[in-house]
């Protein structure tokens, strides 16, 4: 193989790594945030009732149905609109429209790890904004970068910046902030509004957690029109797959499902949350459907991270100078909560070697 | 809106027009090259079977059961197979790890007018290489470009460049040569051995003609390992749903049935192609699903289209010197293809005004 064949920055990329997906194995898996509620019952009569002689011809290109119900639930227009293949794919076309070949993509670090992954692939500088050793709020300078992914709440931390500091930022900052909300439905507020008052701004959404559609491949942003119509013309030209369209329409269409599973995980995480902090751990508060939490001093993270693995959950460690004190849980269904506070008692007490 | 939040090179840019999907509306759709016959039964029974529990989980993040298929079928490795959301998401994927940003793209014109957009997208020049008034075989310079998608059989001209020609491209290129075989299997030759012969060679499959599931967006690619590692870096972290994961690796367990339709096809075509000759036309020699036709000249390809439309026929017509004498007619069903002629009949006749 000539390496010169593949282009010299992929050579030295190093690939976003997804949080484990064991097959066919019995784990308690709350490593990836996963909703632990089956999506709504509309989505299943869906995809059941899918016509599957529709499959032989083409989707509608821009999942048009889709973005008409999107623009219902926001108050916008469907140009204020674009429907991804996941938030992933969203946040990939973002680097490609909005930012020139010199230009930079800023993020909080912590925050998403995806982010410097996608810089690098755009083969473009990264500005890391260092947050605090409590995770907190830190205005990024208004000309550091072309584009700003800013999670909110934040991931891993799990914790919400509060709106009048984003809005500010929005204000001053001369590129393209996109407010990535992916955990926005377990959180006490939201920015969606920002997108639809300031001309810099994308809100991004994603189906895969609070609707319960991580397999489906479905996100979308809000924004100014022009905003929009940049990421229509990078994307590919049929993105979302019609069954992906039909069953997103059919959750969209039973918000009140997605509600009441999301308050089901705010209650569970209160009392994960106060159960934890009786085991002398220093949980974050959190406003997402995972926990950030640093073990008591008598475990290090790593170590719990390892010993919760041989009791059988997966959770999520972040080596490093910034995460490696911590490790994040994703709030499981009762049964799971259960077997995770119970697997943390055993360690605790020194019963698992 | 400022301008200068979008890329320059986006804001020029002009997106890529996928033929018209009416929907609702009576037409006979000839215009997209989908397939007129159904998905395998296969198909529909994954579709009806699918556990919607697991849609609240991330999906395989590499489509790894469909590329141990994949492996199956054309005997090469897993490490030999890429899937993407489509095949148009492989060849974006191509253009970011392939070429360099001071790179070039190279194709021949006409062929998949989706190719100078990718370009564009990718913000890299181009490199056109014309094919002669009849649409035969040229040989592109060794050193032409970075990367050259070579569509065999071509469209829309829908013959086949013979494969020594091909070969001896692939073994004197110095870049990487894309062979996008979307249209082989309804041809009389493949290449898919080149791919596993050379390492600079990649060739392109979909399951949206032969298999009949366009709406699901799955294509793939088979060559050297090092070059599918570099789309794996590249792609985004889950590419492909759940739901089309499971019904292509039902498809692809049902190449009888995929092979039937093709079958099917291809003996419509011979019919339509006759009749078409009977009446006065130019048709190429066709080793696709479609025919590539330039009418009598009593009539021109422009008019031909419109009339057909005012029939409720939809074909495709590319405007241009070198495409602006044909039309591009979908293969359809005996249905179909029986209203295309007596369409035709009329309008040549001067009953359609």
């Amino acid at each position: 193989m000539r390496t010169e064949l593949i282009k010299g920055s992929v050579r030295g990329l190093k690939a976003y790594v997804p949080g484990e997906q064991p097959e066919g194995q019995k784990v308690v898996k709350l490593n990836t945030n996963e909703n632990p509620y089956p999506p709504s019952p509309q989505v299943v009569q869906a995809l059941q009732q899918f016509d599957a002689d529709t499959l032989r011809k083409y989707p509608n290109p821009s999942s048009d149905a889709v973005r008409a119900r999107l623009a219902e639930l926001h108050g916008c227009g469907v140009e204020n609109v674009f429907v991804g293949n996941g938030s992933d794919e969203v946040l990939a076309l973002c680097t490609r429209a909005f930012v020139e070949d010199s230009g930079s993509i800023g993020f909080f670090d912590p925050s998403y790890s995806l982010y410097p992954v996608l810089a690098a692939i755009r083969d473009v500088g990264t500005c890391p904004v260092e947050l605090d050793g409590t995770f907190q709020w830190q205005m990024p300078a208004p000309d550091l970068c072309s584009l700003f992914f800013l999670t909110n709440p934040n991931a891993p931390t799990s914790m919400r910046f509060p709106k009048a500091d984003v809005e500010a930022f929005c204000e001053t900052f001369k590129g393209v902030v996109l407010v990535d909300e992916a955990y926005v439905d377990f959180a006490s507020e939201h920015c969606m509004d920002l997108a639809l008052k300031y001309q810099n701004v994308l809100t991004l959404r994603t189906l895969s957690k609070s609707y319960s559609l991580a397999a489906l491949r479905v996100g979308y942003v809000v924004g100014a029109a022009p905003l929009i119509e940049a990421l229509m013309k990078v994307k590919d030209s049929y993105n979302l797959d019609g069954v992906a369209q039909a069953l997103a329409l059919a959750a969209l269409n039973d918000v009140a499902h997605m509600r009441a599973n999301a308050e089901r995980i705010i209650a569970s995480r209160q009392g994960l949350s106060a159960a934890l902090t009786e085991f002398g751990f220093d949980v974050s508060p959190s406003e997402t459907n995972f926990l950030w939490v640093r073990p008591p001093a008598a475990i290090t993270a790593q170590d719990l991270f390892d010993k919760l693995r041989e009791c059988g959950i997966l959770v999520r460690y972040f080596p490093g100078p910034k995460t490696g004190q911590h490790v994040r849980i994703t709030i499981g269904d009762e049964n799971e909560v259960a077997a995770l506070l119970s697997a943390v008692g055993s360690i605790l007490k020194g019963d698992v070697i």
